[in-house]
């Protein structure tokens, strides 16, 4: 995957309008929808245990986001994440907050070992699934990404999927190739959510058919690209947030391409 | 109801300033509050099998909508419908992705029976409803509300109720009457959850006093003229979404009246 | 307190960037995790009541608010209260249309006797708290903010907490000190869980060290004066709501203090 490759994945994604069923937080429900939506994906938020089996096989991929978690909706991701696994149909993973609780530790070692292909935190998340000292401050990362990608290298070994650390700077693995993205805005960091709108975003690629290396990285590189454009003139983070929606719906493949930074 | 009823439909809800209850889904909350806020009416979310028995005698009128369905909200939403029909209060169904599980089927046939005075959905979720295919993509609509007009009558004709199927032309009707409504735009699918604004608009009107039909109309025209307005000068769906809360918060009946395209 | 403390209480709220704990309401999520980050908070929802005794100690301040309320939530407002009053951890309680049912009154009153730090509701919540009569009408208000001031002192001395009650004035008691602020718009009240925004940020100065009447009248200038800017120059309330995040994010001391109207 390089930045040449990206206008074409972003084709496929609009042409697919891939289900996306989304198992996922309270606080960004709405925001992740329309995410969805602006990229060209079709969301659906579907959590009940009685019918996440049933409605999984039909989504062309799954995003599970641990950000509100209760007990029921953590059944109801075991039971989705293990349907989708029998499947074949991709999915990713949030581990938000993962350090914070042993409830949600525990829960995000036992949503790993059903085997996303992708796992997607910030660098506190994915240090604490290695079982490092990482931060416990809730949502927000206290660690540098350059720390944590040498974690990633080893997660994605072990689990053998996709690890993605966001952060300032981006690194995104297979446990072998590691991508690193520049993109990005520091506003993303006050507006709540954008981590799960990037878990989103890659499940939309992952959903188009993608590669999950290849869907990481072109997520990361739509929201990072978008993020740029729709820091241009906004006056704070809750104009930010909506320019980010109306940038994510405009995104063009030539724009994506020029203004990726991928190493 | 013509276009000429509008203006005083409008005036009413108004004046009345209707608490409407809504037991709703999470992805949908916060906009759907917000647009009965800006259309004039009063919103509350009231959920728990607790209170809601308590809670929606105190209301004009009742929202149910089975988006993000969880058991308990389920038999919530049973209390609260049973419960309204007792006291009266005028209640309207969304059977959100009705056709996508038998989980969601079995909760809207069940509601069904508790007798709505609306049914809104789109084109699969009315089909589904009538036990005919009509798509299982989540909240997307993939058959043509045309197909649905008949399947409509058919439901409205069974339960005596008025049932709305909204897509690019609208169709409202009670079995009888069919009121065909040319109102909207593109820009609406690119939202999430704008389908249930439509719903939750219902409910302010039946809230008001209104008929059934005219409540559907009202409701359906209300949201079709502000997004028309709303897309004008929207430089994609954030900023769109945000204007149509400003429309429909401006909207005046004479607007309403020139705009509404029924027939 | 008075306006001119009004610039330092700022700084060090955003100097310590606090981290707070949100056991809050589905229609505000969103919102109020992007208040508490425009202003400079550090934002967590987590509700489970696996986990909110090992999360609330990590935290500056809790923010519990009933709005949606739901019985596990419940129970896990009920643990996270007990557990912050042991270790000294701040919080403050929004007692969502309190008066509408039982559930609800019983709730608010299990909670207050957890020993909040501060207590932030409308004249109909205040008033329902004190077992007056004071409307039922979900989460409006249709008591006049002067009524419940004599209420709110009465509240204050019982349960020796500081208790704000807001409005087109709103006060705020130690039961022996009141300060009276006259900020604020009539837009707040066109946009959902403004009140529950106030209360939020009220727990984040709360997080920042601040006595609590000193929070208290912090977090309601700071919101009031941003809802005044806000209000400037916007067309309705979908982009006063968008405005407002740009505003508490903009807010500097000086205009706060010059802009505050307290007595």
């Amino acid at each position: 995957m390089t930045a040449t490759d990206l206008p074409g994945a972003l084709s496929r994604l609009r042409a697919a309008a891939p289900l996306v069923h989304n198992i996922t937080n309270q606080v960004v429900a709405n925001f992740t929808a329309n995410a969805l939506l602006a990229i060209g994906a079709s969301p659906a938020m579907v959590q009940a245990e009685e019918e996440v089996e049933a409605f999984v096989v039909q989504a062309a991929a799954l995003v599970v986001n641990i950000g509100t978690l209760l007990a029921p909706q953590r059944r109801a991701m075991q039971l989705a994440a293990r349907r989708a696994g029998e499947a074949g149909i991709p999915w990713v993973l949030d581990p938000v907050a993962a350090g914070a609780t042993a409830f949600r530790r525990d829960t995000a070692h036992s949503l790993l070992a059903l085997r996303p292909r992708v796992l997607r935190g910030n660098a506190s998340e994915i240090l604490s699934l290695l079982g490092e000292e990482g931060g416990g401050r809730g949502v927000d990362s206290g660690a540098a990404p350059e720390r944590a990608r040498d974690a990633a290298r080893i997660l994605a070994r072990q689990h053998g999927l996709v690890v993605a650390v966001t952060g300032a700077t981006d690194y995104v693995t297979d446990g072998e190739r590691m991508v690193a993205l520049e993109n990005g805005h520091p506003m993303l960091t006050r507006v709540t959510g954008t981590g799960c709108t990037a878990t989103a975003l890659v499940g939309a690629f992952l959903g188009a058919g993608l590669p999950p290396l290849d869907a990481a990285v072109a997520g990361l590189a739509a929201l990072g690209v978008a993020a740029e454009q729709a820091a241009e003139g906004t006056a704070g983070p809750g104009s930010f947030q909506v320019a980010l929606l109306d940038r994510l719906h405009g995104l063009d493949g030539a724009t994506l391409a020029a203004r990726a930074r991928l190493r």
